[in-house]
């Protein structure tokens, strides 16, 4: 019987958020996360790897204002420019994890895939958008293209302007699930779901899958596909070593143990807050709900480590 | 046994040289495209489909100009632009063939691979540069750019401006044909290979694979593809309905069969030019002198068709 770990990573495991974001940075990091990933390998690990997005379709999006700006290309909505991040950010993991793999004696196929995840039209996420997408805008013009185009924007937290925000919907089925399962059972290294998936719905009407605007949370993204492929492990890197108890304050306490009963405690006492721990929490325990296995969540530097990170486990 | 068809669109099967290139006209293409390969499913075909990505890589490389210019945006080599465009047009023909097969009573799954293609650093095409890419440029501003970064121009030949040019070497390897083969052998629609693959080489001193500034021939690359996963047809679409001998001349002569032997004598007396039916011809007759299978070079509308196009044959 083959053990198969899923792994996410957030997109700054590849773009950190105090760098600019050259290729050299974004290929070097990538490297470096890969050599991470060969120490699961030799624990008999078949693997697959999900990773975030943020900093780079931020980017493609800004490309596209720009692009339209200069040279009135039209612009290509939501959906095409999370699938092209999906394609250079997993061309430049597979080939990373090639060249990781490269130094050692471990011969594996490694594999890019380009992930459609399905979303409830009428999940209501969709009343109250809450992911920030694109550029800054100045409240005035916020405020007209939000009258033109139907849109909802709200300010930055950090006052850097007003920005589009969309809805953020549960993921309900991985499209490509059993391409997934047939690459691993082949021994293949399999890359998908990036950015938590594009987002698609099923038209009741049309009965064809359409594109719809929207971030799903690739955390939760990578749960399900973890559940769906039956994967006896889910590590989700983070740029902390351990969960901590009283965060930031004097009284913090890493742990490195969580029931799920613990973990839903701590997450309704708001332990865990929304922009950072509190997706990874419930994430780590859908899986373990769903599955009984056991989920970690540690930072990239220990991933290799038997006993690394918060395990979160049933009881 | 199952038989399969490797079917290489050109990059206007989604976005025709006449448009814009709005998302609508992209994704209307896209399904009439894909509800044509329907019929070669119904001939008892696996299929896999590769495409061309001109147009939207053109789009995506203006991008990155526009966005290092508002907003200084690091700017992505083209290795990672073909990748971005794999993603996006990969993405539009999965989500689209699968809409096409819901119509049917055929039940597939498809799946868009990103693709790497190995070339030959020592491929004498490097000393050549020959395909354009990217914005046009006053002839000041492309001598400037030449010297500081060591690129090659070329004037447009309608004179809108000067381009950089780069290498278009041979494809020497499909890096995951093993990984489509698995694929096809479940049954499932692959798409791979976009834009001739992502150029990768071979490092003989880090023993990495690297990347490099280059276009692979997509009729090339997928030549390559059909014969390194056994196809049994390859097809390649193109905007005439066969293959013509004194193309365009009084005594022009559409043909239905070309021998290997004659499509080679015709190719070398010149009947089809470089910029169109030239790779096609050469492409069909790699893969037909390798395999002795049949390669056809038709159009869109009569793919379906059992006699469509021009048959090119071992002998």
């Amino acid at each position: 019987m083959k053990k198969i770990a899923v792994v996410a990573f957030g997109g700054n495991a590849l773009l950190r958020g105090n760098e600019i974001g050259t290729i050299e940075q974004q290929e070097q990091h990538t490297l470096e996360t890969c050599e991470k990933l060969v120490g699961l390998l030799r624990q008999g690990f078949e693997l697959v790897i999900t990773h975030g997005n943020g900093p780079q379709v931020g980017n493609i999006l800004l490309r596209n204002e720009a692009g339209y700006n200069q040279f009135k290309i039209p612009k290509m909505p939501l959906d095409i420019c999370v699938a092209d991040s999906q394609g250079g950010i997993g061309y430049m993991i597979d080939r990373q994890m090639r060249n990781a793999l490269s130094k050692t004696e471990l011969s594996k196929n490694v594999i890019a895939l380009i992930t459609e995840v399905l979303v409830d039209i009428s999940d209501p996420a969709f009343n109250n958008p809450t992911k920030p997408i694109g550029p800054y805008y100045l409240k005035e013009e916020a405020e007209l293209l939000a009258k033109a185009n139907n849109w909802v924007f709200k300010e930055d937290p950090r006052k850097r302007g007003w920005r589009k925000v969309v809805a953020s919907p549960k993921p309900i089925d991985i499209i490509n699930k059993q391409v997934v399962a047939d690459l691993v059972e082949k021994g293949h290294i399999v890359i998908a779901a990036g950015g938590g998936g594009i987002p698609v719905y099923f038209h009741e009407d049309t009965k064809y899958l359409e594109a719809i605007e929207a971030v799903i949370d690739k955390d939760l993204a990578s749960a399900l596909l973890a559940r769906a492929i039956n994967a006896d492990r889910f590590y989700i890197v983070t740029d902390v070593p351990k969960v901590f108890i009283n965060f930031n304050k004097p009284n913090q306490k890493a742990v490195d143990h969580l029931t799920v009963d613990e973990a839903k405690k701590y997450f309704d006492e708001g332990e865990f807050p929304a922009g950072s721990m509190g997706p990874k929490i419930l994430a780590a325990v859908d899986f373990v709900e769903h599955t009984g296995k056991e989920a970690v969540i540690t930072r990239e530097e220990d991933i290799e480590k038997e006993d690394c990170g918060t395990r979160i486990i049933k009881c």
